[in-house]
């Protein structure tokens, strides 16, 4: 589906993510995305996202100057019990108020408390705090209340603080802040009554293909990328997936078939790569067509750990087509679950394209699913060599034929290892799922494909030396 | 190990992504977080981080206002070879200088192509372009070369622009931003010589616990968290762990000491329920005591579908105790790889303290390991029901003892479902995973601990209706 929306009210967010833990990152900003999501889906265009520390005078400073090209400043963090949550100061900076206690709000955070049989915290009572003309904003799930205030006079921005905890934060977007921006922007348009405006509209289309090099898609869509074209299409790597994202701006009703009749055209030139429409991840869509098909996967994981199950388990249905796995990350693992061999463990090694064919035939026959994967490999940071040296990756496809007898693909991949150990034995890893999930993509589209990394391929493996 | 960094030339750095795709939220931009460390690492101070979209004037007017309070600027995103890659067309305004073609860029470029046999694409021929005045870093990992740059005049700031593919920028951070950033600083250093700030340093210590709540924490710190005193103490929840960060300034020889000494009060406070210094998670907690206690751990997971194992596999060197695990999303898995009996499933369903219970002991049976997690639940957003709603998760920790007999300990979880299905899933498989870590962390150094969402625990689960 595609997202539309409609730029009546001429809308603009700002998103701040308030914390030192962010800005050091110690954690990185995650609920800035979804809110970006979240206010793409309501209609609302998102100019920028900024990390400010907890310090009432940056506080102060980012609002009044997102204040100047947002009608919207969506804003997380720092409103918990603790001196660094500084967060309601920063506001009463920014607008110019002090900060009094809401009387409502100490008695709900106070009844909070005794309906746990204790009595309020005395750092809990900053919580009830607010600038003198915002709002609180109720927290069901949490002692941290919102705050819903104005900040600057007529041509200012509307600005929501919401909890920084990504439970809370999400349920009160849903439960009080859309509704509120929703009041806002119906007040707004009844105001100005600008018709000629009311029919523009933005319209997105994402589609992501696997398999295909981001430079391969780059020409053959590059009459389509043409810049200041209209609709205009991006591109985006990340690992074997490229997302394709196709933007129009004009009458509604006019542009987006304009917009989705791009997207098809995409979707023509990509062929059998296409995941699909929208953010879809390699892992929705091969269960999509494991489900139709009726097939069922099993997974047997050394390197990767669970990754590849846990990608696939990610999906909401998946049970109808996913069987489960071991994950075998010991020798004793791979011979007892699944029967490898132990000579050929000896001789090859547990890194080896004759273990991981073994890995999934045991784990075909063990389970008496249609389709498997396995997964072995050296993540990093010790454990390489020169024949097989960190990111060294070997990924199994088994298939079991109508008559029961299963085939095998096995396939060898070299991942970069970066500088840094840590995020390189990530890397290698998640790259290593992604590439294990496209292997079985493409052959449940019947296309070979290009995955990155990918070296060399055999429907049966020979003996290899290393 | 603490984080000392010297003061002396005064450092502070923004950092700023450059992607509509981060914008949007389409993705979550995890490389600031990255560079925040990284700069902490090298001394410097970052003070925010922001997203801008891929147009122009943004891009110009956000790099001018960053460099009004930093006095280095690093970039990521936006080279790349397509037309909405326009990151040096928003330098060069902000630099009020044109773009011109970078002649040995442009070669390498060239022979970059050459090497695999074909000529360089009209469209990557953009990626040589620089701002009159900047610096080409070489990127031999991609196509897509860095750039170095001064904005404004004396009192500006130095500009790094690093390509937003995470595994080129790490590398052209490490090759050639740190090189350039201790080159600037000794002249710096070297020009003013203000030896009275040169021995200002921030020290940063970070002690992390688990299985207590934030407010507990707070309550037991009350007087370390005092605002204004130096060093300060910040906490951080994230599921069951939270993170206590301890920051002081001060002169170089004195002020760590005083950290050094806040942090290990913190870890008298807190006990058993330390999981130890820096960004440790509980999967290392774990590995580090299971390792140096001999132990050897096995798993068996439905609802988490590998998500434990894949947090056990991240840490380097988990093969001395992760021997592997299951992951049993069907109820054939649970019958056939770890004898789970049909009739309790039949009686109690898939998601009961009894299969949780039989998981664990078929797995440690299996295995022959020494202790064993179990993982079964309801993740959503369907499959709920009134007795056991979505969030309902029963862990089981198994245990055998010196003559080889086992015990469990079961525990009943009710985590929070949110508002939106996708990402409520994901919280509740990712509150399952920390929390069955976390007993068993708890129970490696003996305490039972209160993991958030715990409802009931029983050494032996009874028979339960529902």
């Amino acid at each position: 589906m595609p997202s539309s929306y409609p730029l009546e009210s001429g809308m603009n967010a700002s998103v701040i993510a308030i914390g030192d833990e962010l800005v050091s990152g110690h954690i990185v900003d995650t609920n800035s995305a979804w809110l970006s999501n979240a206010l793409g889906d309501i209609g609302i265009n998102v100019v920028g996202h900024r990390c400010v520390p907890d310090r009432v005078e940056l506080i102060a400073e980012q609002l009044q100057q997102c204040a100047q090209v947002a009608d919207v400043l969506v804003v997380t963090g720092g409103l918990g019990p603790t001196a660094d949550d500084v967060t309601r100061a920063g506001l009463a900076w920014a607008m110019g108020e002090e900060l009094m206690e809401d009387g409502a709000a100490f008695e709900e955070i106070v009844a909070r408390y005794a309906a746990r049989g204790i009595r309020i915290p005395d750092e809990n009572r900053v919580q009830a705090l607010r600038p003198a003309s915002a709002v609180i904003i109720p927290n069901p799930d949490g002692t941290a209340p919102g705050l819903q205030a104005w900040l600057g006079a007529a041509g200012g921005a509307a600005v929501f603080v919401m909890p920084g905890v990504p439970a809370e934060m999400t349920s009160m977007w849903h439960r009080s802040v859309v509704p509120a921006i929703r009041e806002m922007r119906q007040a707004k348009g009844g105001g100005d009554g600008d018709v000629e405006s009311a029919e523009q509209v933005i319209v997105t289309q994402l589609v992501r293909c696997i398999g295909v090099p981001e430079s391969r898609v780059g020409k053959l869509l590059r009459d389509l990328m043409e810049r200041g074209a209209n609709p205009t299409v991006g591109t985006l790597p990340q690992d074997s997936v490229v997302t394709c994202r196709v933007r129009g701006v004009g009458a509604a009703g006019v542009i987006e078939p304009q917009v989705e009749a791009v997207a098809a055209e995409i979707e023509r030139r990509l062929g059998s790569h296409v995941l699909g429409r929208g953010m879809v991840t390699p892992a929705e869509a091969i269960v999509k067509r494991l489900t139709a098909g009726g097939l069922t996967l099993v997974t047997a994981e050394s390197c990767t750990g669970g990754l590849v199950g846990a990608a696939l388990t990610s999906v909401p249905g998946s049970s109808a087509c996913y069987a489960g796995g071991w994950q075998t990350y010991s020798n004793e693992m791979k011979i007892d679950c699944l029967g490898v061999d132990v000579q050929t463990l000896r001789e090859h090694g547990a890194v080896s394209g004759l273990v991981a064919d073994q890995m999934v035939l045991g784990a075909l026959e063990k389970s008496g699913a249609d389709l498997g994967l396995a997964i072995t490999g050296v993540a990093g940071p010790d454990g390489g060599t020169e024949h097989k040296p960190v990111g060294t990756v070997y990924i199994a496809l088994g298939v079991v034929d109508e008559d029961g007898k299963p085939s095998t693909m096995v396939r060898r991949f070299a991942f970069p290892a970066g500088a840094d150990p840590v995020r390189s034995r990530e890397s290698v890893r998640q790259r290593a799922t992604t590439a294990a999930l496209g292997m079985c993509f493409l052959h449940l589209v019947s296309d070979v494909g290009e995955l990155p990394g990918w070296l060399t391929w055999e429907h049966r493996p020979a003996v290899e030396s290393g």
